[in-house]
Parts: structure tokens; sequence; C-alpha cells
């Protein structure tokens, strides 16, 4: 029996995704059909991205799965018609590249990079940084993401705390939970970067209270959800000096408005939401595996708990 | 029997060396004495730096090594009248501090940080570099710090291509090596990493034609030794496009005058040597079990091959 695969996503996806979900959908063996016109009775997966035209769900009544192509979820799990199994995307490309993001601002950090590069005078001022055993870092969030940067980072030598909600073991991190974990964790956080979910928890976690728990001068690397930090909190943290400088990749308002103080601060570093691409190519396999999976009535990979809303 | 060790290094030197020294030589054992004034005749062991006053080695006739401060002995293996054992500095800090700077700079260059750092300016410009998997990185010199920086940008998921001047195998690094092999390693560099010891043979190793081997925009990171690099080909390079931005921390000569193009060039960032520094506190440790095997007749580590220069 065919398997009819709706694509439903903003119209400038498809040319980068068609190419790649075919060759992916080819290689399982299945008799499919994939198009970006289905109609919602015949429709029995749903690969999909939240700026797509769907939002209503309540038609695809035979959809045996909806399969997210970003690794965010808020957008989705808040959409009270979505009721069908919601798998997010945990493309390897995707993990791939925010390690390499997130470890490339902690080294800019952590070897003073930004302040060689504002002393090109011609003065030969001698300035050694210490060895990363000596410089704690701090991952908020022991997600997919949170803890392959946590594990890349304490590889290169990096003593690295990682938090989460709930407790977690990870070898050669150490981690912490719950209220009192934070604290802890971020009592230590020389450089802490931002990879939790966004959820009605996570929300302004990074408020002034916790800022000031923080060494003083230390800095933050947020690639994660812009409204886990309290924008003016983190503000007034950077004219005090209590935090020393902040690269952010995500905000509450994307693109971030052009008069968004960010901008013009000079203790901030703005990344256009660049920190983590999925990728096509890899993320296509993922799908093509997921829909092989709910066709074969096997259990999904990447499955959204409802319950916890990621 | 009391074994005599002097410290000839530069006096500032002393102070920063002395308790480690103590603490590590203490553990050997050994019934020793360490001074920064002992006679010539009763002397076994010299902890040097080039930049001591000792610099004719005749009188040390009792002296069973000398062992070297610091990683380069191109300022010692030229001195004639050093006859007896060389070791060189392997400091486990040494080599940790040399591969944070060069993954932080290889990271900065992959991910084009400078091109956002220069782009604070409210303009949503999004720019995704390719992942790692996509960015061929060249390391010159298969020692043990181009070795480990291999090794580690190779784990970050960067193909890495190594070349030595002869053959070396190192698991996950394309180890290539010779005249044909350093063409080829050239040829795919995106971003090449110079950790070649400074000898006859690679003074000027990387000179206008190797130059123009290189991928069109290609980066250039040295933290290894100013002379490997023909500056003016390099400046020649930078000015027609052939190589994008280079990253120089070691120079002809040090600390670099300040009138160098280099310092004011808007394609090199200079850093002031500090790539990698030794660390009293592990260097010691280095030092104290050469001393011990010298004392025991066993052999060195670290020994310099004075035939080749390094």
């Amino acid at each position: 029996m065919t398997v009819n695969i709706l694509f439903a996503a903003a119209s400038d996806m498809w040319p980068d995704y068609e190419r790649p979900l075919i060759q992916a959908l080819d290689r399982t063996g299945l008799d499919y059909r994939l198009s970006t016109d289905l109609s919602p009775a015949e429709t029995d997966f749903i690969i999909y991205a939240p700026n797509s035209a769907v939002q209503d769900f309540t038609p695809y009544t035979r959809c045996k799965a909806v399969l997210n192509l970003w690794a965010g979820v808020e957008n989705i799990v808040t959409n009270k018609t979505l009721t069908m199994p919601l798998a997010r995307m945990v493309d390897p490309s995707l993990t791939q590249g925010m390690v390499e993001w997130v470890t490339g601002h902690v080294l800019r950090y952590h070897l003073d990079i930004d302040w060689f590069l504002a002393r090109q005078n011609g003065k030969w001022e001698r300035h050694v940084p210490p060895v990363a055993q000596e410089r704690p870092v701090t991952v908020l969030g022991m997600g997919e993401l949170g803890r392959a940067c946590a594990e890349t980072l304490a590889g290169l030598g990096f003593p690295v705390t990682g938090w989460s909600r709930s407790p977690k073991e990870v070898p050669g991190i150490t981690t912490l939970h719950g209220d009192d974990g934070l604290t802890e964790a971020l009592s230590t956080a020389e450089i802490l970067v931002l990879l939790l979910p966004r959820t009605a928890e996570t929300e302004n976690i990074l408020n002034a209270d916790r800022l000031a728990l923080m060494p003083r001068g230390a800095r933050i690397v947020n690639p994660g959800r812009g409204p886990l930090i309290d924008d003016e909190a983190l503000l007034a943290a950077l004219d005090s000096g209590q935090i020393g400088h902040a690269t952010l990749d995500v905000f509450r308002v994307e693109p971030l408005p052009a008069d968004h103080p960010f901008w013009s601060h000079d203790k901030v570093t703005v990344t256009p939401h660049i920190a983590s691409e999925t990728r096509a190519s890899t993320a296509a396999q993922v799908i093509a595996e997921n829909v092989r999976r709910g066709a074969a009535g096997e259990p999904l990979l990447h499955m959204v708990d409802r319950t916890r809303g990621y």
C-alpha cells in the first residue's frame, strides 16, 4: 500500500528538500508518494515546519505522525489540533554545527581573542590565558545539543558542569539539577552556555538574581532560545561589569530589530540565528527512517514528550 | 652523593620556577642541590633557557645533561660548546595551550567569527558556514604539538592532513611527507596550521610558489616559527586575495617591530608569541623526572636529535 507523505513547510524549503527526501525515501524500499499537495484524508505522514500554511491538523484523521524539520517544537506543542505523535528533528549535522559554534565561541572567550583583535596597534603586549583546566564552563540544558557541547568542551580540557531540570548522568561532566543545582552551576560559570528548551519553566531563567550568582566578568553564550534571558537584566549586568560579554544567536523577536540595544552594545555580539542549521541531506535521512518506522509500526525516533513541552 | 643542579635562565624566571622545581625534585627522593649559582666543575645538570648568561658550556665538564625549559631548541643546537645530551621541554600544559590556541583560531576562521564581529550593525545577514566535515585543514609538522593539534581538529570533524618531512602514521589523519606530499597537503588546505621546527630545510618553506598551491582565499595560522614563512610572499598573497587571512604568533624578529606591515594589515592578526607558554608547575615535573633518569643512568625523555636539529 502506498504511503502518502505531505511536505508542509514554507515553499522556499521544498527545492532544498525534494531531492534529498526522494533519495532517502527510495532507500527505505517503501512504496510512497511525496508531495506538497495531498488531501488531508489520504495523508499518512506530515513532514512539517512551523512556517507552513498547515496550522489546523484536525482534517488529517489518517496521519500517523508529524515529523518536524526543526529541533525546536515550542510553536507546535501549543497547537491543540495536533494530537498525533510528533517527532522533532535531531539532525546529526545540526548537532555538529551547534558543537562547532559553541566550541568556537567558548574558545574565543577563553583565549580572549577579541582582546587581541582590538590590539593590532604595534604594541607587543603579552597576555597568556590560563589553560582550559583552569576555566570552568557551565552548560544549562543536557538534551541532545547541550550534552554534545558539554562532552566536546570537556574533551578539550575544560571542567564542565551540566545542569538540567531532572537528574542526568554524563561521563566526564559534573551534572547538577533542580534549583539548588542551578545556583551551584552558575556560581562557578566563567563561561555559560545556554541550551535549554523554551518552556514556561525556562522563560527568563537567566534573570537578575541568577546573573548575580555568576563569577564577576563571566561570559555568556546563548545559542538556545531568546526568552531564556531577561534582556533588561542582562543589559544591566553588562553595564555594571557583573557580566563581561555575551554572544547571542537567538532573540525574543527575530530578526532582532535594528534599534535593539544588543546590536550597538560593545559587550554584546549578535549572530543571526546561525549557530545550528538543519542540513537537508542529513535531515532527510532522519525523516525517511521515521517514515519507515511509522509505516512498520515501530517506535519513532526523537518523539516529543508533550507533558514537558519538548 | 648530592646531585648539583644549576638553574641557568634569565633572572626573572627563577621566582616562577624555584618553588615548583623544589616540590618536583623533592618527590624524586634524590639528594640534590638546586641553585642559580654553581661552579661549572661541580654542576651535574643544567636547567636551561637560551636567555641565560650561560652561553659557553665548555667548563661544564661533569654535566650529564642540559634540560631545556623551552620547546624550541634552534638557538641551542647551533651552540658548538654544548656537547652533552640535550632534552627539550615537552610540557603537557604547553601542548594543551597550543591545542587550545590552534583550535580556537581554526574555529574562528571556520565559523567566520571576524565577519560577524564586523557586522554588529543592525542588519540580520544570515551566513551559515559549512560543517567541519566540509572544511579541509592541513597541519605542517607532526611532532608533539602538530600531532596533538591534528588529532583534536580531527576529533571536531575536520578532515585533517598532516605533513612531515619523514613518513608518520597517525590514526584519523591523512599523513603525507616529502616534496610531493607537501604539494598535495597544500592543495587542499582551506586552513593551514604551521607547526614545523625551525631548521635549514623549513626556512621559508611557505614561499610564493607554495602559497600559490593553496585554495584561493585560504587562511593561515602560524604558532610555529616566524622564519617558516616568507613574509614578503605572504603579504603579496594577502594583497592579491590568494590568501584570505593570516594569524601569526611568531616572527623573525620578536617583539615584532611596531612599523612591520603585519601590524597594520587588515588581513593579518598578530598575537605576541602567546600560543603556547611553558607553565612552571608542569614543566618542573618534566625536569625533575629527567634529573631522576639522568642520575639513575636511564635514558632521558625528549632528547634532541642533533643531526636533524630538533
